[in-house]
Formats: structure tokens, C-alpha cells, sequence
């Protein structure tokens, strides 16, 4: 039975099979059961074609209210039309291109070029720190950007084992196909004789956590100085960085912080990594900018440092501790020869015994859902009020401000243009009430580098986390079709009840991390909002009182006339 | 000799032998030596002929510059070409029309419509209270409003003696011969037997001033009340109107008011006359209006009681304490049968003896033309920066600051859709931080009622005060020009000698009183705008401390947290 639904994100086809869906399109979709998390339909221009399941929401109406309220029935999945099903190779991206670092491109000083060209998506990625370029459509206040959802994970998977029972996605670009998710549900991904890393969830109060880092540690970013080489033909921006349990500062520049950035992203399936913070082609040595940068990465690694998993990757050691250029090319190449990336990461993830009902962490997923598309919205609208403020702080403020002081300023100068009735001490006193208001306008011209930019600092951080979540709930969502399927193919006597309980049993794993994950995400949103809204506060007090001092001060100019 | 010109006023042509200029507009000066305080010459249209002197500044170039910097060259006078000289009958403002009073035309309750309708000069008047219609233009915010300089006055000369020897103005609608002033100072005006009134200037440490009203007193403006006759029919705003001296109230319309201005007028020749409040033919009883006008009749109340000469006049004295309505009748007549207006007025005025150079008065006048343009400009630029400010309250800074309170709100409303992980203290915080920003939004619109509307009343009071000055120095100008040709024909034995020093002794008490009323002015201008900067910076400050105290209660909302 065909459904009507609203897309609630934009996206956009890279398949033919795939159509192109716009956010608050009306759409319509041909079976309301998704194959593993994608929709079947048509979108408002009349283009049939698939789209993900995650970025929509079917639109209940009176005629169709006996269909259950989750956007996904779980039992309609039995229903799905066989015909769906198809084995594709697994292949790896075929978009490979050579590593353009457009920070610098002398990579040769730690590694010789050849080897860092990699496997990475840089070249199908929106940009290679995941923000999506900002479309000319953005100068419009009513189009908000919006990150584009990260759609690439590294697809570890080398092999496909031959005739699997349960059939493989659809579409071979989806992100539950590329990042191993499949695999590891399908139990694809061998268990290895010795895994040496191990990450842990545990049952909180709230539900499944990541166990905390054993020996937590935080680290600074400082000091961005601008450095040359060959001969002052090469400039790149080189920052102190030093972790607190070391206490010895290491140097690291932007292309550094970007190689992590993609070892995190092929390895962490399931985790929101942070997005670096943008490149910016032109200019970029200029003082503000750095300065941003700086901000920017001081946060990043405050998440970093914060996250239980990603804290005590091997590959973040050594980017914080290393301080010797051999050393830093063999521990490079150790962590980009880890096996235990993508699928492979799953079987490090220790998890707890306490069951759980598949549906219950199904709905539970679809309350963060909502959640994260609301605080999705809710934290761009703050961008952008917050951005305009600061252009108002810039421009129409200081303005006002500059043209009350300029008036006063004008008033004072008439005054003096008939001397014997002139008073010296009331033009004087007008005179610098101008130059106060004058002083009030840059004040606020100023201000935003105290309170607006560390908001937006931090809200862009989030913009970065939460584009992330579209594209995690896809795997789960994906992993849990998987298990309906195997379940539905046991029952029909198609599957051993052996290799459905593997199926059900590696779901849990992915179920158990997304929704360590959630909690993660939630407890350090609390502290990130309120550390956030308590400096913003803090700086406006402060703002204002400094308004205050001055127009007393000017004030006391007129006790003495 | 012709020299080059620059209109600092716009003057429009009201009779065929004037022509238009427009402020900052080149013009050539025929002769710069002016007639009457009237100069002949050719706009930059081509047009010819007459435009008053004191409306334009002359150009100083290499060629010549052996000319003296005062843009009426004294001695030149003396070269200008007889023929402008003719003799015009004086006759009496020829545009009387009907009283048009645009408040209500009920004021047959107080007397009967035809004693009322009365010699004024409404009808030529830009407006009844002084204030010029805003052109179209004064849209464009490079277009200044500005009351059109006050060119009527009472023509209250009835005869002309007949074969004076100094001609007369050539243009009978100047302010000179209008004012009655170029009467007087021919001799034109006969000294009555008695006279009851008599104003007194004495010189003070900074030259000639009024001397001080014996019974000096004030008077408050209360009580704006809407009031009902007719069974309903009319509606009429009242004021209880309280003088200091007396302490009993009477009660007054916005009519007795204009009344009362147009007696002023009349009479008070050289006195600038502070404009009442503009009418507003609709919506004149919403609450915002009625606001606005009495805090602009206060003004001027203050203004007229602070007045030396004004605060003395009878009819004001009938106005503040007459309660009776047959005493008003009488009064009111009495009042507009007072010979000693205009002309006469200049009988009513006893200066000092001591002696003063004219030249060193021409220069003082010239001194205070300057300041009284640029003051004129700054009060402007003033008028039209505060002006701005109550727009930006009342829309940009309200809207975003509103805008910033809807975004918190938003990202609170987020934060509670994932009940196991929402915080109710934090969201509750966020939530009172975006109820707090709406509010400051509110207290920006807000802000004006208590501190940029008071600046745009005095603002505009003094707009008015400095409209009139063109004026009343164009008389003094005409002034001097007679003194200057009847000097000539005395040298020339074509004047006696005595009617020359009648002429400069009458010239005398003009340069006294313009100076007397500069010296008012200024005196009152030091006290009024000490008074609105500290009233200004006082509401400025506790303003910013209320934001400051409003922030601080919601930065404690963090803190148990």
C-alpha cells in the first residue's frame, strides 16, 4: 500500500537508482516497509526511485490510520517484495583520487606522497572534513545550510561470502553497505584469533554507555605560529598541542589534524566523530581566521579527548604524543594498516548481558530521531540569529551608536561657534558624551569576539555531530530489517535458527553502540550547553556593565557645570 | 560688482519679483550690497531677481578678495544703484481667510466665529503653529526637513507718512516691512502718549540682555483629559494648566493654546517665538499623540515662563489665570485689540545708554548667524539620528533580540524531546535565557518612552526657536541698511541730519533687542541642553542596568546545575 510522506532532509542521488529528494518535499513511497533502510517511491516531480528511509517521515492521514504510528512496521518487513533482493559484489569505492590537500601539499616532509595517497572518500566526500560546500542558495536567509548527512564510511569488506541466504542491500552505496554494517550483521566479518583493543558498554541508569576511559586526560591546543620552509616558500600555521597526562607538547599542523580526522572516520562505525573545522582556501593565514581555527580545534579535541572510544584510539595516542619524525612515519602507517576499522570494529565492542527488546531499542532510536532533527533545526536557527547578531554587532549598532556620538560630536561644535556665550565646560561634556557613544558603538563592534563567536564556535561543533546522525540511524535501522528478514527466513524453514540468532545477536551490538553513542552524545550536550549559555551570559553582563562604567563616567562631565 | 553666492536656506519666490533658491545652490549676487536685506540676483536656473540676503552666503574667491569677509560689505552700501529705491504703499497681508482650525471649529463656545476670524496670517503660513509641511522629499533620507524660516509677521502699520526721504523696501512682503520693524525704524510708528507696557534691556557682563521678569514663575501641563460636548458630538483633549504663582488651575485646549501662539506672533516683533507642537489631523486622541503633546506643550510652556519678555505679556497672563468664561471673552478681546504689537512693540522697549559701535553689533549678529546654522544643522542631524535609534528600538534591535530569546526557546523546546536524557533544570534555564532575551527585546522597544522622545521634544522645540532667527536677523539686516542709506543722504545734504540720528537711535533699539534675545537664547539653549544630555545619560544608564539585572537573575538559573 503506498504511503505519503515528507522528506525531512535533503538529498541528493549519486545512483541512478536513487532520485533526489528536497527537506519538506511531499513524497510518496510504493511499500512503507523499507529494504534495508531505503524507500521505493516518488517524489514530487514525478521521479520514481529509491531514497533513504531515515530521511523521511511517512504522513499518517484518517484513510490510513490503521497502520501503526513508527515510520517502519516492523511487521510489515515480512511483506517486502522478494524481487528486492539481489547480490551485488562488494565493492570498494571506485572513486579513488589522489589525496588533494588544499592546506598545503607537502606532505613529503613526514611520509613520501605515494603512501598517503589513500583509500580514503575524500573525492565522493562533500568536503574532506564532512561539511558539504555551501550552495549559492545559502546567501538566501530562508535556506538554511545544513550540512550534508555523512553518506561515507570507509567499506572495509574485501570479500563477500558466497550464498548468504539473507539478501545483500540493494544499494551498493548505502551506508550500511559501506560501512561493513552489513557484513558484521550478515556475519561476513571473521572473528579474529587475538583482538588486542577492546571497548566496553555497560547499563547506566539511562541505559547501555560507553565505560569510561580508564585514564582520562584532556589537551591543549595553543600558540598557533606561522612557520616556513624551503626557503619561505612554503607557509603553514603549526600549533603546540599538549595532552595533559604527558604534559609534553607536540607541533602539529591543520593537514595533521586531518589525516586523524579520516583514520576516525574509517575505522569508528557507529560514533559521531567530530567534523574539523573548515579549510578556507584564501586567506587563511590571516588573524581572524586562525584565531577561529584555533577555537575551533581546542573544541574538536575537547570532544575528542571527552569521548570514552575515540580518546583511547591508538592512532590519537600517537598523534598526541609523538614528537619524532621517524616514529611519527611508522606509527602512521601502523594505524593505517589497522585491520580493526569499519566492520571490524564491531567485534572489538564488549557488551553487556541485559536483554533488550529489539522493538524497544527500536523505538528508543526513533525518539533520538526526532530529537536530533529538532535540535538539528533548532541548533542551525541559533547559527543563524547568532550570525546575524554578529553582523548587526559589526554594522547596524556600531553605526547607530558611531552616528549618535558623531550628532553630539556636532552639537558640541556649534556651541563654540559664538565664544562669549560659550560654555566650555558643556561642550566639553557633550563633546566627550559624543566621543562615549562613539566608544559604545565599537564596544559593540567588538563584543561578538567575546560571547557570539564562542557560541557559534560551539553550535557549529554540534552542526558537525548531529549531521552525523541521519547516517547512524541508517545502519541501525538497516541491521534491524536484516534480523526481521532472517527471522521471517527461519520461520519459513529458508535459514538455520543458528545463523538468525547470529543475525539477532550481532544486531544487539549494534544497538548496544548506537545507543551508547545516544547517551554519550547526551551527556556531552549537557555539559556543552550549559558551559555554552553560562559563558554567553557571563560575557553580556560583563558587556554591559562596561556600557554602564562609561556612561557614568560621562555622566559625571555634567555634576560640575 | 557681481560676486558668487551660496544659498544656506531654501527661499521660496512668494511674489513675482522674488525668485527660488534652494539650499547649497550657486547663485550670483548682482551687487552685494543689499537693499533692505534683500539681494538681487540670478539662480542657477537663470532666473532673476530678488532673494533675502540673509538667506545666502557670499563666496570668497582669489578675484575678489580685496572685498571685506562680511558678506554685507558696510561701506558698500553706500554704491547701491537708486533705482531699487521706490516708494510702496504698505498695505496689509491681502490673503485673509477664514480661521481654519483643524483641532475642532467649536470655538463658538468661547466667543463667536467672526471676532475670530481674525488678521492672522494662517493663511500664508506654512502652518498655523510655524511648522512647514513636510515635502515629499523629506523621504529621502538626504533631504533634511526644516521649518520653512518664519517670513510672516503682523503687518500692523496702517498708515505710511507720506514723503519720507529714505525709500522704502522694495519687496512689502519681506519680514522688514511685514514686522512692522522698517516703520519703525523710518519713523513711521508714532510715539503714543502712554504706554503702559514697558520691557527693559540692561547690559550684563556678556552685553545687552532682558531684564529679568520681577515675578518670576512656572507652570505645569497636567492632565491631558478627553472631553465631550454636544451629547457626544465633539470630542476635545483639556489640560489642566497650574502657574506656579497663582497655583490655581484653569483648564485649556490645544485652540486657546494656538490662540495664544498667533497673539505672540503679532506682537512680539525680534522675540523668537517658540512653536507650539504640531497638530495631527487624525488619530489625535490615540494615547501615543496625546502623550506626545503634552510633553511638547510642557516645553514650551517652560520655555514661555523661563521668557523675560514673553512671561510678562498680558494675554499669557489672561491664558494662565482667567477661569471665567464671560472674563475670557473680555480678556480675549482685549487681547486682540492691543495696539503695541509690531511696530508699536519697539515703543514698549527701554535700552541702555551705553554705546555701541553698530559695525561691532553687525559683527555680533554675523557671529550668531553662524552658530545659529550650524546649531540648526547639528539640532537636525540630531533629529534625525534619534529619530533612527526609536525606529531601530521599536524594530531592528527589538527583532533581535527577540529572535535570539525564539532560538534558545527552540533549542530548550529540543533538549526535552528525549525524556530519559533531558535535564529539566537546564531546559528550564535555556528556556527562562530565551524569555529573558524577548524581554530585553521588549525593554529596547520600550526605551525610547523614557529617554530619545524627551531629546526630540527639546529637539524640536529648538527647531522651531531656530527657524525663526533667519528672520528676525533679516530685520536687523534692513535695519542697518537704513541706518546706512540715510547716512548717505545726510553727507549728501538730502536728509537733515536730525532725521538721520532718529533713524540710527531706532536702529539702535533693534541691534539692543536681537541681542538681548541672542543672549536669552543662549543662556536658556546652555540650561536646556545641559538638562537633556543628563536626563538622557540617566535613562541610558539605568536602562543598562536593568539588561544587566535581568541577565544576572538568569545567569544564577545555571548555577545549581
Amino acid at each position: 500500500m503506498s504511503v505519503k510522506a515528507k522528506a525531512i532532509y535533503t538529498f541528493l542521488s549519486e545512483n541512478k537508482e536513487e532520485i533526489n529528494i528536497q527537506e519538506n518535499e511531499e513524497l510518496v513511497i510504493f511499500d512503507e516497509n523499507s529494504v534495508d533502510g531505503w524507500f521505493q517511491g516518488e517524489n514530487s516531480r514525478g521521479e520514481r526511485g529509491l531514497f533513504p528511509a531515515s530521511y523521511v517521515e511517512i504522513i499518517r492521514t484518517r484513510s490510513n490510520s490503521n497502520v501503526t504510528d513508527c515510520s517502519i512496521s516492523p511487521a510489515g518487513s515480512l511483506e517486502k517484495d522478494s524481487s528486492y533482493f539481489h547480490s551485488y559484489p562488494i565493492t570498494p569505492p571506485h572513486l579513488q583520487q589522489p589525496y588533494d590537500d588544499d592546506e598545503d601539499d607537502d606532505w613529503d616532509d613526514w611520509d613520501d606522497r605515494s603512501t598517503v595517497v589513500d583509500d580514503s572518500d575524500h573525492a565522493r566526500s562533500p568536503g574532506a572534513n564532512g561539511h558539504a560546500h555551501q550552495s549559492p542558495l545559502s546567501n538566501n536567509p530562508n535556506v538554511h545550510y545544513r550540512p550534508k548527512p555523512q553518506m561515507e564510511r570507509q567499506d572495509s569488506i574485501s570479500s563477500s561470502r558466497k550464498g548468504s541466504m539473507v539478501g545483500r542491500n540493494l544499494n551498493r552505496f548505502s551506508s550500511f553497505v559501506r560501512s561493513g554494517v552489513e557484513a558484521f550483521i550478515l556475519g561476513d566479518v571473521p572473528m579474529m584469533a587475538k583482538i588486542a583493543e577492546s571497548y566496553t558498554i555497560e547499563m547506566g541508569p539511562l541505559g547501555p554507555r560507553w565505560k569510561d576511559n580508564p585514564q582520562p586526560f584532556s589537551c591543549s591546543i595553543e600558540d598557533p605560529t606561522k612557520q616556513t620552509k624551503f626557503k619561505g616558500i612554503k607557509t603553514y600555521i603549526s600549533y603546540r598541542v599538549t595532552p595533559s597526562h604527558t604534559g609534553r607538547p607536540v607541533y602539529r599542523r591543520y593537514k595533521h589534524f586531518d589525516w586523524l580526522y579520516n583514520r576516525l572516520l574509517h575505522k569508528f562505525t557507529v560514533i559521531s566523530v567530530p567534523h574539523l573545522p573548515e579549510k578556507q582556501a584564501t586567506g587563511r593565514f590571516e588573524e581572524d581566521f586562525i584565531e577561529k581555527r584555533k577555537r575551533r580545534l581546542i573544541l574538536w579535541m575537547n570532544h575528542m579527548t571527552s569521548h570514552p572510544v575515540l580518546s583511547q584510539y591508538e592512532g590519537f595516542e600517537h598523534f598526541l604524543m609523538c614528537a619524532d619524525d621517524k616514529q611519527w612515519k611508522l606509527g602512521k602507517r601502523r594505524a593505517e594498516k589497522d585491520e580493526m576499522v569499519g566492520a571490524h570494529f564491531m567485534l572489538t565492542l564488549q557488551i553487556p548481558n541485559e536483554h533488550q527488546d529489539l522493538q524497544d531499542v527500536e523505538e528508543r532510536v526513533d525518539s533520538f530521531k526526532s530529537f536530533a532533527k529538532k535540535m538539528d533545526d533548532s541548533v542551525m536557527q541559533l547559527t543563524h540569529v547568532a550570525s546575524e547578531l554578529v553582523r548587526k554587532h559589526l554594522g547596524g549598532f556600531r553605526k547607530e551608536f558611531q552616528r549618535l556620538g558623531n550628532a553630539f560630536q556636532s552639537i558640541s561644535q556649534a556651541f563654540m561657534l559664538d565664544p562669549p556665550h560659550s560654555s566650555d565646560a558643556l561642550n566639553n561634556a557633550i563633546s566627550h558624551t559624543g566621543r562615549t557613544y562613539e566608544n559604545i558603538g565599537e564596544m559593540f563592534a567588538e563584543q561578538p569576539k567575546y560571547d557570539l563567536f564562542q557560541m557559534l564556535d560551539k553550535l557549529s561543533l554540534y552542526q558537525g555531530l548531529l549531521a552525523n546522525f541521519p547516517d547512524i540511524i541508517h545502519l541501525q535501522k538497516g541491521a534491524f530489517a536484516k534480523v526481521k528478514e532472517s527471522q521471517r527466513m527461519s520461520d519459513e524453514g529458508k535459514m538455520d535458527q543458528d545463523e538468525a540468532d547470529g543475525i539477532r545477536k550481532r544486531c544487539r551490538t549494534v544497538g548496544f553502540a548506537l545507543q551508547a553513542e545516544m547517551s554519550h552524545f547526551h551527556q556531552q550536550r549537557e555539559v556543552d550547553f550549559k558551559d555554552m549559555m553560562q559563558a554567553y551570559l557571563k560575557e553580556q553582563i560583563a558587556f554591559y556593565q562596561r556600557v554602564v562604567q562609561q556612561l557614568e563616567r560621562t555622566l559625571r562631565m555634567y555634576d560640575c557645570l
